[in-house]
């Protein structure tokens, strides 16, 4: 089964996710430049997603460059992920309107951290259908970004009761560590 | 003709059905958990339409990687199944908002049922334009899968009347069917 | 300049026109069928435009198949094809809520119009472009249904203010002319 | 790394923002032509958008045709250009909603200016990567109505202030400069 299709689909879902985001931003009726400041944890909010979902359609994109063929038990994993990027735009649309609230922080780490889960499954899921010395499992080597992050958001989560902001932070951190270009990666994955 | 464009076309349609039922998720006023309580039901039915859609573009992949070349009828089978499917936000809203009400579970079935027939049909246009003997008509088989739930749903509709969560139950039933990896149909296809 | 992201976007754009339309089906409060009443005019209108739109991608598909490079006069040319087409969710809400009321009607029978002319525009700059001669060209041939299409129209925008249910006939009319499959242009464009 | 994905992702995400704008029609109450009337301002803020972010597909489409290999930090420089791309509907319904009002006009000319800007750091990480001679950077050149259009914008923000039509008028004015075919560019990349 050729991946040409799922690179599609997925490139897809991921821009609609990202572009409804912006649905979010209610037009205010005012013209003055007070009535925007309301939008402003909204747009907070809508550009750490953005970053955040602009990252895994970074690393899928990479991570089926270096897939060679897919499975049915490939495409589920891959919807899987969608599933949980998919909820992306409905937290970051409460969390923005509730900046540092608990529960809405929470919830967005609990979507961030489901997402990196689901990642890691479909990344695992491609290495045994590819085989442990195959090139992709190589360039993936120990995922040693990947597990921290999900380490962090799984930390980040109960921290929002103690102090959102903290939360907010590691988010925000967690961005900024893949946001850092990672070039021995690319260069693995290009030999 | 290729089937190239068909693809991309199908693949944009379901991306963007299967993202904006999303949009669906009103953000709720208040930022305590309980305030999310009204979205279970909500997201109980985009998590089944989530799955069914998916289902849908799987074997849509499925089918299309099987076949060779395509037709203007193939084009507007197609069109049609699309259409049954750009249906599914609508009832999995009302769905969601009136979780186990009588005609609200028996729409949602006659357009999962009306998806069905419209898939069968785009199968049976493309085995008549490929032939019998084709690959495509032989992975297709006798389609034991697809009868079965077309099946399925037209006897969960009434039941809606009857007791409305038996409906449910099947609905979730058919889907958990497609889950479960079907490895033969897979096989035969890479042949 | 190749032609396959100006297909690629143009599905993009088609697809997303194709299924934002179906935002327009607000979700009723009530669980009860005849709460869906007041949608059977929008449903109407819906079909009808997914029809329209579809017939659209059709042909596109068919002409940008027999078009072997392209230039930026035919991307501006496709672009005013998408914007008009762009416009359709719009008149199509509005017809649905005012179903044979004679501005909505009207506004409809324009938008029709003024597609189906920038249809030709792109056609005839497609013609300039690849020669009198080409295969594309000769597989366009003289567009008796194109031009006829754009004549009902110009006829339907003014009868809707004298019977906008005439109007509505011809709308109808013409999308099922087209779907009525026209095997000689596929064969044409096939050798 | 191939750019297929990058192109397709793009394609996506500007799909998504050309067409959403068309969400912010609110179909009117009435049936009468007069209930359009304040609409007129948002059709003519949607025109303006729509053609603007058509040449920044226009742009992109024959940029990356020029490119031939890219790189993660092209990919962070792309997804940079698409998020403020991506703010374009919420300020051409701020725009629309507010026509020639001070405020919105500026916002919407800081939007258009900072595309520009990341545009043209785009631009220049695939000049980086492809190197001085490259054909990608002999096409590009100096690329005057790039700069000339980020100089423009410059002025047309404060203006906003002093006369918010002088501010759209510019708006116009650069729209309608790259509208103008430029052939000399075309030919070039052509080579």
């Amino acid at each position: 089964m050729t991946k040409g299709r799922l690179e599609a689909f997925s490139d897809g879902v991921i821009a609609i996710i990202i572009t409804i985001m912006v649905l979010e931003f209610k037009v205010p009726r005012g013209a003055e430049i007070a009535s925007l400041r309301p939008l402003i944890p909204v747009l907070l909010a809508y550009i750490l997603s953005f970053v955040f979902v602009g990252i895994y359609w970074n690393n899928h994109h990479h991570l089926l460059q270096a897939a060679r063929t897919i499975n049915g038990r490939i495409l589920w994993a891959n919807s899987h992920l969608l599933l949980w990027l998919s909820l992306v735009p409905f937290v970051t649309s409460w969390l923005g309107q509730n900046l540092f609230a608990p529960w809405p922080v929470a919830l967005y780490g609990i979507v961030l951290l489901l997402s990196g889960v689901a990642y890691y499954v479909l990344a695992q899921t491609l290495v045994v259908h590819h085989g442990k010395d195959s090139a992709l499992a190589v360039a993936l080597g120990r995922d040693v970004k990947g597990k921290t992050s999900v380490a962090l958001y799984t930390l980040a989560v109960p921290l929002a009761f103690v102090d959102a902001r903290i939360s907010c932070l590691i988010y925000v951190g967690v961005t900024l560590m893949w946001l850092i270009p990672d070039s021995r990666i690319e260069e693995t994955l290009q030999k």
